[in-house]
């Protein structure tokens, strides 16, 4: 089974441990980005992918796609050429202290792609689903078309999609991301998303009643959900549900809607590194409905996924389909192996 | 506005990581004291600062200079001379390991300095707050005698004058901590100090109705606090509460007393490091009163500036004044900021 | 006093922080091994020790020497030759992530050691102590044989024999090892084993009513302790009792029987390194029992020791007895000392 | 004595030791940028400075203001703003293979800075010379225009003025170049340039019978120093003679002119890192002729200090006054100073 | 063009900088092995290559075989199982200090591989050449008889077979590799050796007319290709010639027989890492003849090839094919390429 | 045969790589001093040694004797007490720039020493050599009688006693070291200097006709040592000839006197670090005499130890007796050794 995602990679650049900035005098260096880290997880779990970008002809494009190869994501059809890979800049929080994100992405060449730089048509032979999440069509406009585009073909050649929702309000405005999702939409299948990612780009919100103490409640969730799948007729919504206590510590389940309900046990995750964690959860889902497990498991299985990813440096899940299901499997307590 | 602080500045080394001292082979290098700490943390939260010292014409000396013109701080009246730099060794505890300090400064330019070396008259100019700690005087007699006629320059010259109690049982006894430091309370308005420090220097206890299983409770703060205004005079007394359940998580906050008794959030906090909490506190507390923040708000700002040095690599306090003020506004969640 | 220990040492190699495997371009190396690490631990405590084993003439093998030479350990006794030294990989866990072991110890130098190695007559001179563990004679047929000899002459020279049962189903079967670790009970004085080794080992469990929701209760370990003694007439059996929360977080106790049942305060371990826990936990026993120290003084003992090497990088437990005791006496707070 | 130069500061990454590109999991991260560096080399021989430029409001901004406070460069007239700090990487060569620089400058703040950003009358008060290279006004038309405007300020508030033309191909083409530069030359006294840009900006040659075997002879550089001169009118012209053995090793010195020629001796150099030798070399002049020193000393100092910085990491010349003038006065010899 | 090598590929563990085996506590860590380092070096020049190997299912081979994905090289055919995965330790040398390596590679997984782990008639398929070097038959008995196997099928496919002899003497005797070497010959096309190496395989050595003060000269290795040419039939001879003058400085060239003797330029290398020189040589050999290169180019591309390896960190080339054309083009003068 | 060696070791400081030290974020951390050095040599000669020395009770104390223990130098005597470890900072010159060092050693606790600390007459039982150098007397004057009283035990014990002059000028005045070491030299059988110890202590200079061109011809050391070896009465005087090229390159031979001149072949040195090179000569002339090589394989030996010194990172000498016979053998080409 062969599953094909487009977007933005960009180089990943973090002081050392936890410091700050101001005190880097080095930085560690991978890469990542939403559609990519999907990827790379659905290459450790053993499916067959191609990730499709544009990264230009030098040396810091090319350490992107070899960060792909390592891992052994498909990389033929990434378009080569444009000026600048994007950049992104995060500081790593602790206790009370947030994480920090700075993007240094504007130019990049993705953005400045155009529709002659990918062959979907032919990227699509053979495969089975297409992923991709909000933020590719928020890079550029240009970018926005070709994913409209991309996701028609994927229709027509009868392809799964799935998108992630990933609302970055530094991208777009809520109207522009309303609206050019909305247009999407049609062509969903899976539509994930996390706590406020329908509220910022649908405008679709829990009923009061299901607001307590500022949080939102099970049933508010649920609400969403039905209403998400109303109006845009998709056949599945997940929603992932943190519970942010601090930087260091979370709450985090999830739930899958297709008609009925299906909500995950609850972890409490000790983090590590919390980037990525709601590409690992889609990637948990894609591998889920691909071995057509059932939707219990489904949800399982795409949590347990992404719990393991906070425990991870860097933007990939580097874990197998094993390590998942061994957690799911009630194996938590995080005893040596050997 | 101005803050003038005085004191000494020290190379602090440290092993990588939770390496023990006998495991070192590499140490991280930074330098840092408790004034020179106050001194960086109002640097970034907008102020003009002027840091007071003495280090040698050195590499080692020029090092420490540059950690505080890096952040803004001014060294313009840092006089240069002397033996060595002062250093302390640092290891950092995990869980029921302690962290483990070990001073090496005995004979730095600063314990042998003479008051010849600083123009004080010409330093406060233009200043608005002069603070000490408790360490400077304690350093050696002659740093005894150069504190005692810069506050009395200081109050001359109508600064507002705070101090850091700070007892260091390695530098000197009780018995000339509590003499030297009552000769300076008349010049002091803000005083500062933890659980012990008001026992350990002055002999001032809470009532012995104020223990419970060991542990002091809240009217007991409020108690030496009370104690320590009537007998000094000063105009507020602050009080840190630090709740140390290990090395790796403490609770933590604090008290202001200005006749009345301001007591601040408590924040569970998660150490990355926590050397310099006490100095980010007071750094805290000045920035709020030149503000003309009203006292709740004072004591908030405080605590929650450091709060948030606990999860900071270092002695200083790298955080802006809107960080804290998010955090004490209420996001202490940790969420990614992106 | 001098204690014996007598077992494998291998070049042990870990990725950076929480990389994993495949994310390693650097390891962290250093040595260890259940008897090295007991070695170390009293050496750090301040008996004589000799560590015994055998290691290729090359610079991996010295430089397991030089780890031991460091710390104080004798290694006059070490035999240097054969192909190669044991290797193991370890992959520090987090969270819900478990902390993962990859062997490569086949065909190290101890694997195939000859009797001639090693002259424990002469080694065993002065000696009040022997020490070993369940993975000696693991390691090949060869070793079991000369461990079985070693017990012997051991005992007739008069030394307390020590052994932790330390299973490792990698290295053999639960047959092979309870036929081999049977042979050798009577030549054991003090027994140490966790919650499974005595149910693998010998098939020795606790009652089905001590079991209640899958977890042993205290009365199940008092059983199983019962039985051990019972049936091998050993003098004294110790357990660890490990409450395993995640890869971060445990819980950290043990008991000692030696007719009557002495159980150590619990401890809640924030974990930096769990390796050689047990381990630091056996030294802690052999050091408490070469003291004089009362039972309930010797589990504490022992507990504390290995509750603080649950903070320290690496398999060596490297703190004093004085540290030890200073925790169990009351100060596990981590407050900084200084 | 103050010096004021304008440009642009990069953050500054390159892959530890001499890792290429492909093989970075980490960067060192420093800043530069011509200007800046001559800024950095001058503060370090004891001048005031003031460093001109617009960086974004961000950390990554402010990294960059912090590099320069560090070593007591003037940054009060930095403006703060725009979207990004320019970047550059850097793999360091060695032997046959060379160091390779990848501009990912485009978009820069500066580079999209426009005149209201800086008042040059309020910053020239007080100063006695400005000092710009030819990248300045090769970021962008609106960094041209900036330039042009500012030297005339400069030439009207009675400033010397040097220009190093650093001509970089990536940035424009030979013709943009020379017509821009030309049009700053009435306001330049002293214009520096290596062996090829005088021929790249101004199609300056020397004559054929100066090049034997591809190599210019030094008649050439008289030839080139005099034709310059003479058409531009600047007071003096400065070259560097680079001899580029390999990556590792190289031959340096440098020639003046002001109608006499001046030539330095020539150093053999191990190179450490050979970014900002050109700049190093600006600053020595710079220097040497606020200090009055004779011409032949001015070029020996200027050489010495370039000739230090390849024995230094990063951008910045860090080496005082003192050292240069030992290496010039003879110690060239690299015994250890203890 | 597609390319298939077959061998051992070892993780390579490296004391940071020039730090002895005894200092190490932390280690580089890479993979390498002559036959890996033949297949990246021709990806790197971007040809199609697949390698062929086994590797143990853990995670240590896993990064085997990411390393070689990363770098575009085919690892479909790659067989998995197996205990370990070999080991060499390398300490880089200095001046008069060698580099050492220390071998752990006996029990690899292809050490015990059977010929059922490769079916080479498939592998073949579309193949333009095959490559192995001396190394392979030496690991093992059953490793010689699968090499013997594939060359057969490699000549029957119509492959070009190339050989580099390699011999290393901790693997097995001069007399067990001339007979085994001998056996191949028939089958192999290019036949690749060092200075040595075909005295010490063959026992092929230059008259002692030919040696000069101890060292070969140009006629001597003149004469060792032309008797191994017409002893074995083979249709091409090439020769690597390396000065060594000390650990960090070498002299490196080459020659290239067919019936006629094509030297390449002499090189001088300051050394970053040498290990890989031959592989890089083999690698630019196989390059160019694929290429249609005539003689003379095809030697000075390989030299040249081996030259840029000299200044790379670990085993792999990584230099591309225009940087190697730009080298012979002429340009190793090292200047920083911006 | 055993060899005892007093003095001070001190905790050695330097910046990553060719840092300076105003760029130092990180210290590499060892220990070392010119005593120190010798012993540690010559037990990796595998002879036996003891250092004696005075080190405080706390962590960085037992880091000291922890980095002796490991090579396997004998501890037993060293006195534990005192205020502090002397340290000293080392910044790695490069080119033309040099090495510089920074010592923080005034107040350390073998400054601080009293007679009583140490036990001669015991500590010499069974030893046959006692080295010192003149670093030693130059710490304190309490130093200087400890040193004298000691080589006088020596004497009387019937011990070879050798020195190494090392004047420190930052020590002691050359008035002072003339005074001091003249007292000790009736105690001296080796006398070991460089080129300028002998001039600084003793005012002992070649002949004017010895020098030519700034330089010291071959005669002017001959003329030397006869005139040290004539007013002294020593039997052996040993002088280092050190041609420094730059920081990177050093040309090194030297000479031994005993009433014939033997000289050493001559290096040419790519340094790694050149500290401690005085003192593995010194080691090296020590571990010949005592297995009674001649007098020419002596100084062979001595050089060529030394030589390899400079490619070894730190202040120890690390290498073994048979790598100093291989190359005083003749291969210093630098061969990978596999």
């Amino acid at each position: 089974m062969k599953v094909v995602t487009f977007g933005e990679i960009m180089l990943r650049l973090q002081p050392e441990g936890y410091k700050r900035f101001v005190q880097a005098d080095r930085y560690e260096a991978a890469y990542g980005g939403g559609e990519a880290n999907v990827a790379v997880s659905l290459a450790n779990f053993g499916l067959d992918t191609e990730y499709v970008t544009k990264l230009p002809k030098n040396e810091i494009g090319q350490g992107a796609v070899n960060s792909l190869r390592k891992y052994g994501v498909g990389t033929e059809f990434i378009a080569r050429g444009g000026e600048r890979t994007g950049i992104y800049f995060i500081e790593k929080g602790a206790s009370q202290r947030a994480s920090k994100v700075i993007y240094d992405r504007a130019g990049s060449a993705i953005a400045a792609a155009s529709p002659e730089d990918f062959d979907f048509k032919k990227i699509f032979e053979g495969a089975d689903w297409f992923h991709f999440t909000g933020i590719t069509p928020a890079i550029s406009s240009a970018a926005a078309g070709i994913t409209l585009e991309t996701v028609k073909i994927a229709k027509a050649k009868g392809l799964t999609v799935s998108c992630d929702l990933n609302y970055r309000k530094k991208l777009w405005s809520k109207e522009e991301a309303g609206k050019t999702m909305t247009a999407l939409m049609p062509y969903v299948d899976l539509l994930i998303g996390n706590e406020e990612d329908f509220s910022d780009v649908f405008g679709i919100k829990a009923d009061a009643s299901d607001i307590k103490a500022g949080e939102l409640s099970k049933e508010g969730y649920m609400s969403v959900a039905k209403k998400v799948k109303d109006k845009f007729g998709v056949k599945e919504v997940a929603i992932t549900l943190r519970g942010s206590i601090s930087a260091s510590d979370n709450k985090w389940r999830a739930m899958l809607y297709d008609g009925q309900f299906y909500f995950s046990k609850e972890y409490s995750v000790h983090i590590v590194d919390r980037v990525g964690g709601g590409d690992s959860f889609a990637a948990g889902l894609i591998y889920s409905e691909l071995n057509g497990f059932d939707k219990q498991k489904t949800i399982e299985f795409a949590t347990g996924a992404s719990c393991l990813k906070h425990s991870i440096e860097g933007d990939f899940n580097l874990v197998t389909a094993e390590e998942v299901s061994s957690l799911i499997g009630g194996d938590g307590s995080g005893r040596v192996q050997r």
